[in-house]
């Protein structure tokens, strides 16, 4: 059989690290795919670097549009990234009749619905698995390996530049600034770092995972980002106090009245597997009705990661690209008619259990004020901590666990706590789950 | 559609399983697969429990045969187990041209190659992703997640009889026989547990997982297997000591010599992830040169665990059935034609690091007597413990943590050892893994 033809948008990090799987395991992959599968057009705004990538004798271009009107091109892989030009490509190579598989969770976390439309209609696939947790097959094990269940949760560890932060943090005492100012230096953080940091990047992730584990379309505006860049020094050592490690967390949770679907800090109790993903790597749990717990682990990006993941999907797409495209699995795992209203809950409406930390004036009846406001509001408190502070003085740390409570009774609870004399400044205030 | 009609062989635990999911799910699996899945006829020697799994209106019959002869049948679903009854049906449904779904990891260690080649011969798909690690999709993540990659090996717990019993010896110094015997009493293991305890269950899963890392064919005869009955409460916590945990491990590597493919107690570093894996969990790591380090973890027993697995490969089968049978996911990953003969090495040629317990009598001479033999065949020691006996007397634990070595130089050293007047009885002997 002739060996496919693929063409490549983008040389950087990712598409180099594509280019070289497909060229170095290039027999392997076709003892398994029955077939070739090769490079046949590349397109980068600097591509004098293809060579290295053993990309020598293949065709390039600076204009992307040259591989996507391309009339050989069978498969078009994105690792371009950005919005605008990816979504104008992508969905130019789906109307020409192309598969497409890109590593852009932006581009399909905000514009995914409207790709996968236009690829149903056109009868194509759009593969997206290292859009989601770099080399970990986490799509395919949601979409088909967990396909007989009924996904009750998922939570991830999907941005590794978070994590990277907060185990630094906790091994060694340092501050958010001051690792994150390393991570630049060593390149786990970008010189713009707020996708990582503040949460926008594992949104993108959690989106997708979250539609397709409970078939609903893809509503990035709807979920909601905390970032990691409040959390200090103090917050990670109470918490290893109370046996709880912190954790940039993306959760996506089905609950009676919609979808819970969140990025934000989360302590877990150390005893969890997910609690001991440390560094740079990825790690997603997924509870389904059926199989109970399990669980997946690898590294989140990197060239070569990503692009196993990339070439992967290059390959499903070779053996379904013969196949009916109504019998092939959907683009977000339900059947596209099929995919379903149910809302997703404000904030607000969620239900976690809370660390609060608070600093207060070390004098009689501040603790009694403290729990008659919560204990009003019929917040329980589970867990509770007084430190006093490094320095010698009249103020102390109060930390508590609240029981589950929904999270406007919490608002209002803070909001009373803030105000009363004795109590200086805000209240922080992190979100707890077992994971359970 | 029409609904898809699957015939279900056995209605024991795995089969009650996959009846309970796929009628409990049954909207959500038809809203994934794109059309219903509904058993139409069942066979087991007992069918008076049928209306309690949600078969009511299902035929049935005590005579697995008259399923698979049925030509209504389109997915022939084996959960009956054992060799000779379920290879006649198995074979007999591919020669009826029925797919076929099995959990059944001894037929397919020992007779797939078989199985896999009629298969093809009559262009169906026999699906097997229950056999591994039961509700985990690991087949599915190496076979097609990680198709990218050169697998470098891969290792797991893979048997959650086993873990459970190291669990318990570990968490409460129990031995081997008295949590066994709970261990029945739980329904945790068999009756007879020599399958379990035994490793040779593991051996069965690990054959499958290096057929589909490697692209050889099963061999199961080939595959070393060692199991935890001779694992002492000593062991365990001596390996507490230096900081490892005993696991019962199934490990396939690739070396430039051949195959490595063994099953056998393996103490591996407390802080690697797997070592937390504990009680009845199961957990598979796989290495690959692109991806690095990856690992999945879940349930690999149960009744609705197992059956997560086998909905899922039926729903897989149902999407491939209309596909080209030249262009679907080959049985062992890779294409039947491009299987290698690389050979599986002999467990003397293997080469790990050592753990090795021995009770000497304590006096002058014997560590140097020990070490000598050791340096003659160039095993250095990387780690020493002696440790005195429980109760008082003359003689001492001595506890070494060797470099690597090839097994055929440690066991003619362990021969010279126990040749010594000094050293009583024999000489302990387990492998050490760092999985780095």
């Amino acid at each position: 059989m002739k060996p496919v033809k693929v063409g490549l948008l983008g040389l950087g990090t990712v598409g180099g690290g594509t280019a070289t799987v497909l060229s170095r395991n290039a027999e392997e992959i076709a003892r398994r795919a029955g077939r070739g599968i090769v490079i046949d057009f590349a397109a980068a705004l600097d591509t004098s670097h293809a060579a290295q990538l053993g990309l020598s004798g293949v065709r390039l271009s600076n204009n992307a549009m040259d591989v996507v009107e391309d009339p050989d091109i069978e498969i078009v892989v994105e690792l371009i990234g950005g919005y605008n030009l990816a979504k104008d490509l992508v969905l130019q190579a789906i109307n020409n009749g192309k598969h497409v598989v890109t590593a852009n969770k932006a581009l399909i976390a905000l514009h995914g619905n409207e790709i996968f439309a236009a690829a149903q209609k056109q009868g194509v696939i759009v593969a997206f698995e290292a859009a989601v947790a770099g080399g970990i097959p986490v799509i395919k094990a949601v979409r088909e390996g967990l396909a007989a269940n009924r996904i009750e949760w998922l939570a991830g560890i999907i941005n590794g530049t978070s994590n990277f932060i907060l185990t630094e943090m906790r091994d060694k005492g340092r501050s958010f600034a001051d690792v994150l100012a390393e991570a630049q230096v060593l390149g786990y953080a970008e010189a713009n770092p707020t996708f990582d940091v503040e949460g926008i990047d594992a949104a993108h992730k959690l989106t997708i995972l979250s539609s397709i584990a409970f078939g609903v379309p893809l509503q990035f505006n709807e979920t909601y980002v905390e970032g990691i860049s409040k959390i200090t020094p103090e917050d990670v050592s109470y918490a290893a106090d109370l046996g709880y490690r912190i954790k940039l967390l993306g959760i996506a949770r089905r609950t009676e009245q919609g979808i819970e679907q969140r990025v934000h800090p989360t302590l877990i109790p150390r005893k969890q597997l997910i609690a001991s993903v440390d560094g740079v790597m990825n790690c997603v749990m997924v509870q389904g009705d059926a199989v109970g717990s399990t669980l997946y682990y690898g590294r989140g990006a990197g060239a070569e990661p990503t692009g196993s993941a990339v070439v992967a999907d290059i390959i499903d797409v070779v053996r379904a690209m013969t196949s009916d495209p109504n019998n092939r699995v959907p683009h977000l795992a339900f059947q596209a008619s099929t995919l379903a209203d149910t809302p997703i809950l404000p904030i607000t409406e969620v239900e976690t259990a809370f660390y609060l930390r608070m600093r207060a004036v070390d004098k009689p009846g501040v603790l009694a004020d403290v729990t008659r406001i919560l204990g009003d509001r019929s917040i329980s408190i589970e867990a509770f901590l007084q430190k006093e502070p490094a320095k010698a003085g009249s103020e102390v740390d109060i930390i508590m666990l609240t029981q589950r409570v929904r999270q406007g009774n919490m608002d209002e609870a803070i909001a009373a706590i803030e105000q009363l004399d004795s109590i200086c400044g805000a209240v922080t205030r992190l979100r707890v789950e077992t994971l359970n």
